[in-house]
């Protein structure tokens, strides 16, 4: 029998966290095309992408908000990024965080606490649309996206690559807005709707 | 630390359930007004109402599908219901599911094995819109509406209510339909996505 009580997640201020900057991290990709040329080359020689995205949960005005990073004015991603073939997905993401969050000095690398697996995402075909399932008679399919929540600390310093903005968006920001952060960020709201959120004030 | 391996469910073949009948139970209103009024004379005398829905799947060509219950033509909800004030929430959805699905001899019981909280919409007001998390300023919210996932067992009877059709509907089709299934049953296949599941052969 598999306990059915819903997880809880402490939530801290967006205050409680210091933000700094860092040199920037470049796009590999200047296109949407290049990248699925770039997700074509890879697959020829290391089989299906596998790739682990975090939701980093902050409190504004006690609601929750996630913390996204934004590319130019309008595309925003979640941290995270690709696997090493055979790299295990809780070092990995641990490893896409620090490169894209943490500075560079190895003493001062925050916490990061892992938590539950929240979705999963397939890339069926070299062509930018994902679903959260795999879908029938697709027997390869190119890619496969985790997402986990991870469970911040109550105070953190994070380091900003200067090319990148990070942004803490609202959950009724995200929620039903595919047009603005397209269908795996902007269901975000619904996949975190089992958790019980603690609002931690400090 | 919270654990990130995902949840594994078992999953059976539609045609290893039997489908039976019986007397139908009529719908507590006949339109959307009727509803909304009767809950807010019943939040007036009980508070905030609290639902409990359940997430039953079963396989049809190596696809995972989810068990709706259609109400005349076009409406479809899941199983499930409104628990009595202070019922527990497990036990209140064992009775609705036995309710609305088995067969009203008490020896022949589905063993309904609620499993994981799979999300939870909140009601602002007496309206039908729904959101994944309670909108900030909503001191009062009007419903809690939790769905879980119920692991079948390999072989079991159900009996349906003579009004209403039980259907097997695949993820693919519900994903992105929120126009058929509205926004709580459209978004079931991101919620199943972090489960790992096997499709059992009997």
């Amino acid at each position: 029998m598999i306990s059915s009580t819903s997880s809880a997640v402490n939530i801290y201020p967006l205050s409680s966290y210091t933000f700094g900057t860092k040199d920037p991290r470049m796009e590999k990709d200047t296109s949407v095309s290049d990248r699925l040329a770039r997700m074509k080359i890879n697959y020829m020689k290391e089989g299906m992408r596998t790739s682990v995205e975090a939701i980093l949960l902050v409190q504004e005005h006690n609601h929750p908000h996630i913390l996204l990073l934004q590319i130019g004015n309008t595309f925003c991603k979640l941290p995270g990024g690709r696997l090493k073939p055979g790299e295990n997905e809780i070092e990995g993401l641990k490893r896409k965080l620090s490169s894209k969050l943490a500075t560079n000095s190895l003493g001062h690398q925050p916490n990061w606490q892992i938590g539950e697996c929240a979705a999963v995402w397939w890339r069926p075909n070299f062509e930018t649309i994902m679903y959260p399932y795999c879908p029938p008679h697709i027997t390869k399919p190119k890619e496969c996206k985790k997402l986990f929540i991870v469970h911040l600390s109550e105070r953190e310093y994070f380091a900003v690559p200067k090319n990148l903005k990070l942004l803490a968006v609202p959950l009724f920001e995200l929620y039903d807005n595919i047009q603005r952060y397209g269908p795996v960020i902007s269901t975000i709201p619904q996949q975190m709707s089992r958790f019980q959120f603690k609002m931690v004030i400090s």
